[in-house]
């Protein structure tokens, strides 16, 4: 449907809404983690363009990492959701957890330590 | 947390896991599709660079447009949500549709042709 250097964009064949579509980076990797930058800059400029060829204005994009976390086919891939009523398309279940700036700021702290110096 | 030309990102304070990050572009857009497009390009290679300083290996990355699709916050935002177990980050609820292919045939054709000469 969609051809970029990067990526192809298609049209899920077992939707879970009507427009349901796959944005899939052209390199080989099961997880995000897996694939170069560059094939992860166009996904989603691609998912804006297909949302506005739909005319979607309530839609959700979302990619998946594992088992556990819904991934069912081992090449990363995007979702884009249409959300056009309760019944059809994603539905998102959000567990809250309590706000613990503590933790949050000790986190913080380690996950800076982490990033710096990575790209 | 990490800051580029185009994006922020730093932890979600009311986080469904730990280590939940958001992805911000430096625009502002309520929507994936009122974001132009180099506001979109390094969303994905910062979750992966998150991803990775977290050492998450099972994990949702998230982008919802509209109240009904679980829209919160009127700018757009991108959820990094580690996916430990069952109980805490995202529940994926995935209503099927029927595999159509005269549907499925038929929408394609006519995004095709929305999509051709649109950037």
């Amino acid at each position: 449907m969609i051809e970029t250097k990067y990526s192809y964009a298609f049209l899920d064949i077992q939707p879970t809404a009507e427009g349901h579509a796959l944005i899939i980076p052209k390199y080989h990797g099961a997880k995000l983690h897996d694939i170069p930058d560059e094939f992860l800059t166009d996904a989603m400029p691609i998912a804006k363009r297909l949302a506005k060829a739909m005319k979607l204005d309530t839609y959700n994009v979302l990619q998946n990492n594992g088992k556990i976390a819904h991934q069912e086919v081992d090449h990363v891939h995007f979702h884009l959701i249409p959300k056009r009523d309760e019944k059809s398309g994603l539905i998102v279940g959000w567990p809250a957890q309590e706000t613990d700036f503590d933790k949050l700021g000790k986190l913080h702290k380690e996950l800076l330590a982490k990033l710096e110096g990575s790209d």
